[in-house]
């Protein structure tokens, strides 16, 4: 289905505007500054593989590109074009591209109605005009297009992966959609799509929820929204879209103070907290309030098997961790059944004493511990019939002691995180139930860079094993919760069917 | 008022613990081997200045100290003893140690009533009567005492603070107390005392607490309970107190199943999530419900005047960044009043445009705005009667992009956060309103290290400056909302009376 009258979504259409092979870019100037600039800088930082036209009424050369004039004189068709030139200026600039045969055109300059002048007003009008002359517009006021596939990137998106994955985000909030595309690199997300569209005057939420919908090579959408143009349209696709794959949704300005901020940064009209809480339950998409807590729902919803986990065992030392879990856990409605007596006794057989206990949490008394004691244990507790993902919890950090007392030159010799990370991927093999691993470090001074250069390799080496990992255990029981609710209310609506 | 009937709490008894000028510690081994010899070598690497006399029946040397064979035959008075050896011998330690001249004792061995067995329940008694007999003890199955002044640590805690600050932690969790301190020590929460006191056979929160009231290094107390001895005792002391200061709560084992997980932990009994978050409530005690929450409420409560602090202003780039900080603001009841025109006026004159705005919060547009337009903002803004305290969000990583363009040898070399300190520092000087830092990190991947180092180091000299800093704003908003809160009750009662 799709929600917009004027213009049908074809997705050809769309296909052409993610992966261009011919980009115009309207308004870089040879001195380097300005959105331009940047973003041309940027396409060729990622390595962007299609042909670049760079376009600047004063002409000239930049990073070894010829600029044209005009976008008339560039000699060959375009597929897409990037915009950012002063508002006065963009709908003369959209109509030049479309000639060329653009697709589409994401324009990155603002002036628009986000004033809320009638100068902006009007000309946000002219664009959607253009636009409906047969060319897709991405914004005003944007941050643009990120596809890991093409190496088309946002603003300021040099340093983005380019590594596809499942996961596709689109925002107004061009801030949000940078700052998520960072938070998604370093975390471990993968993205197929990501579309910041600003004032959104033509594609948006509805249409692009839709695509995504449909988009083989999307299996998690995820969201940042101020306001919706179309409420009832939106929330249908929603539900729609919702019944295939998850879409995590970050609703911003739910506050009276919010909501008034959301007019001056996107003209959006925003809507209660009441009611958007209601309707996203009713439509089963996951609600979250931060872009780190999306991330790492993504991050679990695209890494662990699509089903709901009701029993969690958290292995790890330390007492009162043990005790947190717990308390984190029941907020989030998740279960930590006591083990089988005869599987705690196995696990108790194999632990240090004093200290431990097998219970669940399973305290293994010390932060040392081998990775075959790790794995042992966590293979003895995937025994039990009501354990259905477990949670690894490491300090790592406790291995500095270790290197200072041997001497060892660095504490990554002395820690065996790449032996855990082969037994805890032989474990998620052998009994097919998944594995989360947490490594806080309590120890961020100055002075401890070799921790957290260890921590961040550590990470990177479960990833590459498709394995979810986690700074904090209470963020791993949430991202858990969302995946597991989100499964098992799809799941309930499948049998009332 | 002190709360426990056997042992009044004479305070000269407790001085001379916290800082004991000869230890004796009983349980060294000269291998290396174990707490006790692990506690020796923390307390040398600490720097504990006063005389230490090792303790092990097979006598020998560690670390260059000759090892008595008793305690009888250290050839001085005890101040203070740290018992490590196998629970069943600790009463007899206990007793030597007292008739040394031993003021207390800390016992690190386990194996006592948390191991629920007739044994361990006898010994814990026995430990008990030696108490009794006037050596005070902290402990059994606890992590100890840290102390900067006087260089006293906790198990493993060779790398804690020896800077001594205002803020007294107390735990029965010696987890809990470990990665607090540790916590602390790079969030800037400096410390006068941490006391992690385990299963509390003698010393524990109530006594503890009442101390920490009195205690003129102490202006604020931090603490993690999982269950108390005496409810009654315990809460009108914890009133008593929370009237002179701030007294932050973090209640573990608060649901069922973390109830359970506190027995096996400290042998305690939890109580309701209802009664307690009542009661801490009617005692303006500010409740947490994590470890990082609480050191960040004890940062901000130790380095912000003491007073409540209802309207904010927020200062960064990113118009989403500002409706996300309106509806966290008002999740906890703070304000964020719309600045008055005539200043506002004033802040847009030197903002760069199109893209910024300066009702509240102020959006600067770009994130490489110079240190001297965000102090002229801070300082316009501060202008404002409705405004108490500010909040400056700086995404010090967008100079990595500067550092690349101008090929500079280190992003440290273009940043300016030196020049921002002594901004912010002039600002919270002329202003006599308190200025909080927020410095996120989006990029921290593996490649990213010298963006990490560069915001630990601008932390640090934020901290020399005592101006708290945060990596999320969430969080400082949140801390902001505990300090406002606790002096907004503690005002309001005082008019009452």
């Amino acid at each position: 289905m799709t929600c917009v009258e004027r213009a049908p979504a074809e997705s050809y259409d769309l296909e052409k505007i993610f992966n261009p092979k011919r980009v115009a870019i309207v308004g870089v100037s040879s001195n380097g500054m300005g959105f331009g600039s940047a973003i041309l800088s940027a396409l060729i930082a990622i390595g962007f593989e299609g042909k670049m036209y760079p376009v600047n009424p004063k002409g000239g050369e930049f990073l070894g590109l010829k600029i044209y004039k005009e976008v008339s004189e560039i000699p060959d068709e375009i597929d897409f074009a990037i915009i950012s030139v002063p508002a006065s200026n963009v709908p003369a600039a959209l109509d030049a591209c479309r000639k060329k045969g653009a697709a589409g055109a994401e324009i990155l300059s603002a002036g628009f109605r986000e004033t809320a002048t009638p100068e902006g007003i009007a000309l946000e009008e002219e664009i959607l005009e253009e636009a409906r002359k047969g060319i897709r517009v991405i914004g005003p006021n944007c941050f643009g297009i990120y596809c890991p596939k093409s190496g088309l990137t946002l603003l300021p998106g040099p340093d983005l992966s380019r590594e596809s994955g499942e996961v596709a985000f689109l925002s107004q909030s061009g801030g949000m959609a940078i700052d998520f595309g960072q938070i998604g690199t370093w975390m471990g997300v993968r993205f197929s799509k990501v579309v910041s569209f600003g004032n959104g005057v033509d594609l948006r939420e509805c249409e692009l929820l839709d695509y995504f919908g449909d988009d083989p090579e999307t299996s998690v959408i995820a969201m940042y929204v101020e306001g919706v143009e179309k409420g009832s349209n939106f929330f249908s696709v929603l539900r729609e879209v919702a019944e295939k794959k998850p879409v995590i949704v970050y609703k911003g300005g739910l506050s009276d103070a919010g909501s008034k901020a959301v007019k001056s940064h996107t003209a959006s009209m925003g809507g209660s907290e009441r009611i958007w809480k209601a309707v996203l339950r009713q439509c089963n998409a996951v609600q979250v309030h931060g872009l780190e807590e999306m991330a790492e729902a993504s991050l679990t919803f695209s890494l662990v098997p699509p089903r709901s986990y009701e029993g969690i065992s958290v292995v790890g030392g330390g007492g009162a961790l043990g005790v947190a879990a717990c308390d984190v856990a029941e907020t989030y409605g998740l279960k930590l059944p006591v083990l089988e007596e005869k599987i705690s006794d196995r696990i108790m057989s194999i632990l240090p004493k004093p200290g431990s206990s097998a219970f669940n949490p399973v305290d293994v008394a010390n932060p040392l511990v081998s990775p075959q004691i790790l794995k042992d244990t966590l293979l003895f507790a995937a025994e039990d019939d009501k354990i259905d993902l477990q949670i690894l919890i490491q300090l790592l950090y406790h291995y500095k002691s270790l290197a200072m007392a041997l001497g060892a030159a660095s504490v990554k010799d002395v820690t065996p995180y790449r032996e855990l990370a082969d037994s805890v991927e032989e474990v998620v093999d052998k009994t097919g139930k998944p594995v989360i691993i947490v490594l806080p470090n309590n120890k961020r001074e100055l002075q401890s860079m070799d921790l957290e250069e260890m921590i961040r390799d550590a990470r990177d080496i479960f990833l590459k094993k498709k394995i979810p990992v986690f700074d904090d255990l209470f963020d791993a029981l949430r991202a858990v919760h969302h995946v597991s609710k989100y499964y098992a209310i799809k799941q309930r609506r499948w049998k009332e069917l």
